[in-house]
Formats: structure tokens, sequence, C-alpha cells
């Protein structure tokens, strides 16, 4: 079925596991030409689907110097640019397309090559929240052609997941509630329901015929991406209830406010979390735009004074061999694996499981999300595993809202519209499940050794965090 | 080749990896009588081996109501109970068989089920360092049957290379020595040659054909046994060049004083280290007995002062597997997993590189060890894989010692003759290799993030500890 007729040209840069992945649901779903379509970037992987769907396919990385000379051909008043590579600065393109009217959509903020690890900078300068606030500020108020920013799977997906998790929660507890109209009611809803925290909580249980080799870094999706944001420093939006500002946090000079960073890479920050059908789970703290955009949007200020706020952050399992790959990386001081794999045909079983974990609130704790399979998500559509599919799915869907609402600037996926993006992406999630648990992050702690814990607060960060 | 003939009768108790490794070198190498042999062991694993070469095996589990009657028929004057098994008190062995004139050896010094977790005794009291206090006291100023303790790979063998090591380094530094004769002159070598830090570093690389599921935990050697001393405090010796205790550690109350603990499970505490194969690498901070006596023995002490002792500990990267296999214990606080499974024939590659890192002389960094495959291993000795051979040889060895030496009363590997044993293991442990390096663990260190380190002194604990 098509959910909307695009009649410009469409440039997809980058065309590794989320391009290939995505380019059949756009070809199924969105009513276009074909032969409008061209593919950026920067290597022959993925040549022979291209070839297999009749694409063009230009293999020309972009860099600082040519962007410009590159795209300019191929774009002009009312195309799609749709932004799925590494290494291509999110901000750059996000200008280009509005000096030009063309439709924007990307599933991060990713700055030019070596942006992340850039030690030039200041931590709070490499961070998550500071692109954030760079891609805000190319707000106009004038209007401008929509540029969704953010919105793959998580961040993206998610932020509707939580909309819908909410109503669930407020209907589970009995409270009455008419449907949030903006972001005010929003947050004034979270702070009803005493939600403290939210984690993205996933675990990824992929596994591949082969074992990860020494010296490999093994991953279910973007190897160079997973890694760039895992040696950003750790993120988290940060709640109104935390009575421990973390030892080696660190407050942003600029900005909104709504997050906090760690003095030091994701990849090493471990916390505790949970998730339906693996119970509990140690998963990495590593940043990601959501922890970040969701604090600010469910905020609730007075002027500037901050009323309620949640702790937000991503708890992250990654399939077990980049569990084994992180290790490893850390092992050699964050200096990459000579080698890498991106698993795709050769998993053999497992799922992800992503959602969001709402905390702290009358009935303790409630997961909602996705639990799909690689055989299930194969079944659904080709050149996609699990992991892709949750974000190529919502890629799609943020598609059709950017082409059904064309002038609506820079925007985040929390204004977006939640109800008709899960519609579209819901066929392609598998079970969609929400569940209780009676879990904290105290249970079971302080038994073979002491530990410092905050027994009064069961969801202070301190009490999620490994140490 | 018969390296010692043995008249009398023989007990395995435990017949796992280590027991089913062990046996057809103890007949290859040891001139006894098979029909002489009896397992007793908790299970019926291991019982077509038993079979394979016509050894009685009597299944029936040790406890501490049952052991003095299963075992007195079986052991009198002069014959040997070799201690394989996990969950039965050495102490308790131990007494029996000096009451009994019986030769003992084993590769750690075990409690009685559920000793290591134990939680109505203190962290201190579930150590090593306090069951090798118990064990020494068991030592008798008339003398006794001999009676090995904790003489496997390690504990056990990395004793022997520390040695060769030590004069290795002091040929390769010029210094001229003779051989030490005793423990004070083996200490007054260490400290010449400035060896701060003794690490037993080792990285285990042996793949399984299957990848680990969720739920269960995968190593090359006992699972029990690992899980137990994992949830056992981190312990270490701790060197005279220290200046910073660390701020979870413990000093005990009694004993040595040659090792300090954190409260912490080993399984948790992770330590930068080297191995000349993998180079730089994260390993587990696991407490070990060799960790304590090494620290001890080459201690230069002036009464009850100390002059001179080195820090010791493990850090230990485990096969991959059981990496993840620890992460998802720690996910689940410490309950153990449904499942479990121990490789053997299913491994398809790998090698286990295990030696001693002694770090702080002129030289910086020098390892000595083993890095033998699996593949070699098994084309040395039916029923091994990499890690368990370098075990069972090392147990053989210090059979034929004591067989040797009948009248040494409890007795550790730091006491042995190393030439004796190392000539005897030499055979069996593939490439054995000394190889210097710069590496320290400030390198690289404080690229991405700031980092606490002490810059003064690259061999504080301190900046081996991940934090
Ligand atoms: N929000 C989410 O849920 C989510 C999930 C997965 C991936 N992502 C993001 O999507 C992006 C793509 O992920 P992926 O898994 O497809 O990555 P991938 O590593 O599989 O593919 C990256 C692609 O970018 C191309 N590329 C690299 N440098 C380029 C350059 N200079 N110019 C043009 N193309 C270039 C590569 O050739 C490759 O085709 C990444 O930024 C990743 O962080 C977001
Ligand atoms: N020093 C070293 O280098 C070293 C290395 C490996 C193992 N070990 C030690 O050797 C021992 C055996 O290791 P493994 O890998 O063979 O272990 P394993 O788990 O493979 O086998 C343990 C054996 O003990 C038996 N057992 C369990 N409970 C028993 C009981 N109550 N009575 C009698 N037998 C019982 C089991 O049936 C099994 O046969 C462990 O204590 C382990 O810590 C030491």
């Amino acid at each position: 079925m098509k959910y909307a007729r695009f009649g410009g040209r469409l440039v997809i840069v980058g065309f590794g596991s989320i391009g290939q992945g995505v380019l059949p649901l756009i070809l199924r779903h969105i009513d276009l030409d074909p032969a409008k379509i061209t593919i950026v970037t920067a290597e022959d992987r993925g040549r022979d689907i291209a070839r297999e769907y009749d694409i063009r396919f230009i293999k020309e990385p972009l860099t600082r110097e040519n962007y410009r000379r590159v795209l300019g051909p191929l774009l002009s008043t009312g195309d799609f640019l749709l932004n799925v590579s590494v290494d291509v600065s999110s901000l750059a393109l996000i200008e280009f397309c509005r000096d030009r009217d063309v439709l924007y959509l990307d599933t991060c903020i990713e700055p030019w090559v070596g942006g992340y690890t850039d030690t030039t900078l200041s931590p709070s300068l490499r961070s998550n929240y500071a692109y954030r606030e760079e891609a805000l500020k190319l707000r106009r108020p004038e209007g401008a052609a929509t540029a969704v920013i953010t919105h793959g799977a998580n961040p993206g997906l998610v932020s509707h997941f939580l909309k819908q998790a909410l109503l669930n929660l407020a209907r589970d507890t009995g409270l009455e509630v008419s449907k949030p109209a903006g972001r005010a009611d929003w947050g004034e809803l979270m702070r009803k329901l005493s939600v403290k925290v939210v984690h993205v909580a996933e675990r990824d249980t992929q596994v591949p015929n082969t074992p990860k080799k020494v010296g490999e870094f093994v991953n279910t999706w973007s190897i160079e991406g997973f890694v760039g944001e895992g040696c950003q420093p750790s993120e988290l939006g940060w709640g109104s209830h935390e009575k421990t500002f973390p030892p080696d946090g660190g407050r942003h000079e600029f900005g909104s406010g709504s997050a906090i960073y760690l003095n030091r890479p994701g990849a090493s920050t471990r916390v505790r979390t949970w998730t339906p059908i693996e119970g509990p789970f140690h998963g990495f703290l590593i940043t990601h735009g959501e922890a970040i955009s969701i604090a600010d949007y469910f905020s609730v200020v007075d002027g500037k004074k901050v009323l309620f706020r949640p702790t937000v952050h991503y708890a992250y399992h990654p399939c077990d061999d980049a569990v084994l790959s992180l290790h490893e990386l850390a092992g050699k001081n964050w200096h990459m694996q000579p080698n890498k794999r991106l698993l795709t045909d050769d998993i053999v079983g497992g799922i992800d499981e992503l959602g969001v974990l709402l905390m702290g609130h009358a009935k303790g704790a409630y997961w909602y999300g996705s639990q799909l399979s690689t055989a299930e998500a194969r079944g659904l559509c080709p050149h996609n595993n699990a992991t892709s599919l949750q974000v190529t799915i919502s890629v799609l869907a943020a598609m059709v809202w950017a082409i059904e609402n064309p002038r609506a600037g820079v925007i985040e996926p929390e204004e977006l519209d939640f109800e008709r993006i899960l519609g579209i992406c819901m066929p392609y999630l598998g079970p969609v499940v929400g569940a209780y648990s009676d879990w904290t992050p105290l249970r079971d702690r302080g038994q073979l050794f002491p530990e410092d814990i905050d027994n009064a607060d069961p969801w202070q960060f301190k009490n999620f965090r490994i140490v």
C-alpha cells in the first residue's frame, strides 16, 4: 500500500545497512518514480542491491569540499535528501537543503569524519547535546522546508513509543486524560503519572553463524556509527528528582540545560536496566539524541524554572559479539580493530527487543516496545535484519510525514504526529508489547558485598549505574 | 617416558575437564598399576573416558558427612589422593590425608559447596587469603606426608615461570647471579631487578563452533570453579611501592599480610594488562592463590618490616564466550545462568596465552609463558583443550615431585623445585616464549577524556585498574 505520492527527485546519501534496508520500503510504500532516485555513497557496498532495483548508484564520498558540487546537480526545490551515511555533516546538509527548499531526513546528527573524537573540542562540544543545539539554531522563524532530524528507531521511533506508553499507563492506572495537545500537555501527563526515569532499554540477541574473530568489530548496524557514538561522552537527560550529581558529570554552559554528560565514553559506561524477555541486564549508556530531546520535550517549566524533568538515557545491550567488540576496543584504548563485520545474511537467530522503560510511577516499571526477530524481519522486507527494520520502517514513516508536512523546518521526533508514525510502523515491528514489572535497580543489590546505594529512592541514577 | 614409579593406590576426586585431561598423562608418565586407580566423582560426566582406560568409576558426591566413609576404604599409608573436584573442602581432605599418611595434591583450596559466596562470612573470611592461612595452619613441625596445594597452571605452573623469568631478566640485563637457594634469595633477586608488579596475564582465544546462547555460561574449564572464584572478592598481593590504597580495598586482620582484597567480586573488576600475541587488553582481576603466595614468597623482610614486596595479581581474559557469560551473570546480579557449557571437542580454534608479566624493571615489561593452541594440545594428549593441558601437565609434574618428595607436608608451588617441574611441563606447553615490551598501563591514556592517573609511576595499581 502507498502512504504518499512524491513527484520530486530523491537522493539517498550512504547505502549501508540502513540505506539498503530502507530502499525496498520506499519503493513499496511511496508512490514515486524509481528513475528519480540516486544513491550517493562512499563504497561499492550495496551496488548489487541498487542494481536489483535499478537505482542509479554514484560512488563518491562526500566531503566538506565536494558536497555542494556533488549534490548540487541532484537536488532542487521539492526534492528529497535522505541522509543515512556516516562521516557526513548533517548540519552542512540541512543548511544545503534549506537553501534549496529540499526536504531532508536524518537518523542522527552526524559530524564530518572524526568529529566524534575530535579532542581539540571539549567533551561538552563533541556531545550530541552540542550537535542538537547547532541543529536547532538552523530553524528559521519564517519557516523552511521540512528537515526531520534524528528519526530512526532510536532516536526516532522510541519517542512515539513513549507517548503511547504514557497513554497506556494513564489508562492502566485509571487516570482520566484527553490526548495531550502539545509539549506542555505531554510533560504534564508524564509528571502526573510520576514517571521519573525513562530508559531506552534495548537487548539485541542476534547471533551470526561464525564467531567474532580477534581484531574484528562485529555489529548488527553501522560499526563506524556505533564506535563514533560509543566514544562520545555518555549523555543523559537529567531529571528533577536526582539528588546526587555524578562525580564525573559535567553540565553544559549553553543550550536547553536538559541533559548532562559524563567525562567518559559511553562505550565504557554501564547501567542496570530491564526488558520483558531478557529480564534484568547491564546495558551501555551510549549517548543518543533522544536522551536529550525527550528530557527537553517532557520538561514542565515555569519560565526558567524546571518544575519537572525525567532522567532519560539509552541502556543498550548490543548483540553479544558487539559487547565483545566494545570490550576489545576498550582494551586497545579506543583504537579501532583492523577488521569489521556488519551482520546481515549470516545471522542465524535472535531478536532485537527495543522499547522505552518508564519507571517510578504507581505501577513501578513499564516497558513498551518491539520484539522483532531476524527471521520475521526477513519475511517482512528483504535486505533487513531485526535491528535495521526497526530503523528503516521509522525512516519510511518520517519520510511520509515530511511529504505530508513539507514546511515544518528543522523538526524533532517528539514534534511529529506519533499516531501517524506508529500506524505506518506497526506492521513491521513484530510483537509490540507493553509489560509491567516490579524490577528496580535495587533488586538483589548489596548481597555479596556492601554497595553504595540510595535505598530511599530506587530511581536515582546512582542506583542504575555500574561502578 | 616414565618420570616416577608409584606402588600405592591413587584416588582421583572429581572427573571434569581436569580429571579427564590428567588421566592419560598419569598413565603415560607415572609407572603405576591402572587397576589401583579409583575415580570418585559427583556425576556421570567422564564415565566413558574412565571406561576407555579401564579405570574404576564411583559416582558418589563427597559431602561433609560422607567423605570419611567414602574415602576411608580407598586410602591408607602410601596412597595418593588427587583432588580435582569442585565443592569439596580441600582442608578436610588435607587433614584426612595427613592423618593417614596419604600423599595429596590440589589445584586450588576449595571450600565445601557454597563457601565462596557464604555471606555469613565477611569478604575477608571468604577470600583465598583466608583459605591459604587455614591450609598453612595444617603444617606440622614433626613433618607429614606431602600435600601440594594450589598446583595447576595458575596457581601452580606460573610460579615456576616466574622464577625462570627472573633468571632470564637477570641474564638479559647483565646482572650476575647464582641461582637463588631459597625464598630470601628469590625475593632479593626480584628486588634487585626492580620488579614492582607481576601479573598472571592470560588471554584465552578459544572459540566453539556454536555461539553462546542466552542463559548459558560457557567456559574452557570448570564453570562452577570460575563462577565461584569470580564471586569471591578480588585479591592481590600488595606491593611495597604502592602509594594509593584502593578506596574499596580491605586489609585482613590476620595472617601474613601479603595481600589485600577489594570489596567487590573479581568478576566485575577489570585491569589493563598485556600479552605478546594479544597486545594490550582488559583482564579480570579474579582472586587466585598465586597472587597471595607469590607476594608472600618474594617479600624481602627484616623481622616484621617489609623491605620489598611485589604487587601480584591475576589479569584474566577468559575465552570470549566466558567474557559474555560474566557480563550476563553480572547483569543478573550474580544469579547463575540456568545452563552451562564446558568447551571441549566443540572448540574450533584459538589458543591459551598464559604467562607472567614482570613490570617496573630496567627493560620495562617482560612476559614469559605458554602460547598453546587447542589444535596442538589435542595432538599432545587426548581429552584436553589448550587450557586444561596447561593445568594437567602441571598437576602431573607436581605428582611426580610429591612421589619423589613424600614427606614435605603442606607445600606451595613456590617451594617446589621449579626446574624439575618446568622440565616435565615444557614438552606440553606449545611455544614457551619470553617477550619484552615498552607497554605500560599509561599508554594511550587520557586522550579522549581526562583520567585520574599517576604519571610519576606507571606501575601503581591505580593505573592498571579500569574505573
Ligand atoms: N536512529 C537510529 O535508530 C539509527 C539506527 C542505525 C543507524 N543510524 C545511523 O544511520 C547512519 C547509517 O547507518 P548504517 O547502519 O546504514 O551505516 P553503515 O556503516 O552500514 O553504512 C554507512 C554508509 O555511509 C557511506 N558513507 C561513508 N562515508 C561517506 C561519505 N563521506 N559520503 C557518502 N557516504 C558515505 C558508506 O559508504 C556506507 O554506505 C549512521 O549515521 C547511523 O548512526 C541511526
Ligand atoms: N590451578 C589451576 O590452574 C586450575 C585450573 C583449572 C581448574 N582448577 C580447579 O580444578 C578443579 C576442577 O576443575 P575442572 O575444570 O575439572 O572442573 P569441572 O567442573 O569440569 O569438574 C568438576 C568435577 O568435580 C565433580 N564434583 C562436583 N561436586 C563433587 C563432590 N561433592 N564430590 C566429588 N566430586 C564432585 C564433578 O562431578 C566434576 O567431575 C576446580 O576446583 C578448579 O577450580 C584449577
